[in-house]
């Protein structure tokens, strides 16, 4: 995580910085760029599963809340930005091919194709700010590490070809902050909203908190409770899950910045 | 409106409900019945406008709140209500075909496809219990009208073929519970949400409150404001506008009774 490169970022217009990744300028991650504005996980469909995917995020709305999704075979956006090319404006992409990871790309325009789809689909990055502003601390942000990640033994409600377990992101809260922890993300639904569960972790199939299944383990003080959020990984482990013929996300870390602010996220 | 039949329905499980509007013993208006439970809104499409539909609902949140999509060719449900026959638990259906309304019906069962997708969608029964239960007055209910309905000058944002303006329902509340009126709201996004203008109806294009282009005027006191939110109307009139070549709706009124409770639609 190169964060020092970002700082010169922080104040920069969403626009600029999308130019800069369109040049080749920037390929790195975008954490702490253009403090904010959200940042969005990105999923590229072929038109034919778009539906199914469409219909996964109507059902799973905490896991997959989807921010904008584009018109079949446009590299543009109407709403949570304008003026975007969805295949050059991220620092780094991947690319699926036969259900298989097969390269990390700067530039997937080449990739483009006429039936393609792309899903913006919101970024907890929104309400850990959020959460830092109303005095709740976020530990993996302190401790400079990944938040850590979770399958639980949560049925996803499937659709079409999409189904799997929730995937869910951890954050150790002092008990006197977890009300507030529940009601700052309750007011963001479009970046998963509140909790999905508070302490109890055996009871989603959640075994041994040190080792999470994504991203790393962080301390949990006396005292603090584990708080479990739906995450973005939901989606994205769904998704590869079926195996598409084809499919584009992001690079994790890599995220597209919107041109919306996080507090426009609050209902 | 026979209100009047339904208080013995008040207190009735939607179970029993849909089965009696199954066996054709209910065959009329569903206000009133099965207090407490959410009504919706009912549109059946065929799968091959589905994906628009539901982006539209997806870019039109306050207007469309989806709140279930069936797998297509089921006449069931898995999250609202279970053990449905969603072609006949609604007492009352009207059929389209290629773009013309051909007919109401209580049992559409003879026109199930294959190929059909049911979507349930939120309906501001709910949130007007919210809004009476928290001391603001409902003025068409006090006044036994349906509320008065406005089509304004807000393009939604299109999807594929479907396109047009956000119609509004309107209710005048005092000023000094404006504010009661919108956090009551704003906590039910899946019943159409906050309102999406408070007074000033010239501004989105209401010239005369007085003639609603749906519905029956209102009484508006001294000391009232107009108050305007999302309306179920919209999907069905943007539906209309696309002459598709075959839909089935709910009848005005003849909603589809589920099994969740208004309490749970509050986020």
């Amino acid at each position: 995580m190169r964060i020092v490169n970002n700082l010169k970022y922080a104040d920069m217009p969403p626009a600029e910085v999308r130019k800069l990744a369109r040049e080749g300028k920037i390929d790195w991650n975008t954490s702490g760029m253009c403090a904010g504005f959200a940042q969005a996980n990105l999923v590229i469909l072929p038109k034919a599963l778009a539906y199914d995917f469409l219909l996964f995020a109507q059902r799973n709305p905490k896991s997959c809340p989807v921010l904008e999704v584009g018109d079949a075979g446009s590299r543009d956006l109407e709403i949570i930005a304008r003026g975007v090319d969805i295949t050059r404006d991220l620092p780094r992409y991947r690319v699926y091919e036969k259900g298989a990871f097969t390269g990390e790309y700067t530039d997937v325009s080449g990739f483009w194709r006429d039936d393609l789809v792309s899903f913006l689909i919101g970024c907890s990055f929104s309400f850990e700010s959020a959460l830092l502003e109303a005095g709740v601390p976020v530990r993996h942000i302190e401790e400079g590490k990944n938040v850590p990640m979770y399958t639980t033994n949560i049925d996803c409600v499937p659709a079409g070809v999409f189904g799997g377990k929730m995937v869910v992101s951890m954050r150790p809260v002092p008990q006197d902050k977890v009300v507030k922890a529940v009601t700052v993300t309750a007011s963001m639904p479009r970046v998963h909203g509140s909790p999905v569960r508070i302490g109890n972790p055996s009871a989603i199939g959640i075994e041994n908190l040190d080792k999470p299944d994504f991203g790393d383990g962080v301390t949990i003080n006396e005292g603090e409770v584990p708080v479990f959020w739906c995450c973005g990984v939901t989606p994205q482990s769904v998704l590869m899950n079926s195996k598409p013929d084809f499919a584009i996300t992001h690079s994790p870390g890599h995220m597209f910045i919107t041109d919306i602010k996080n507090t426009d996220l609050k209902d």
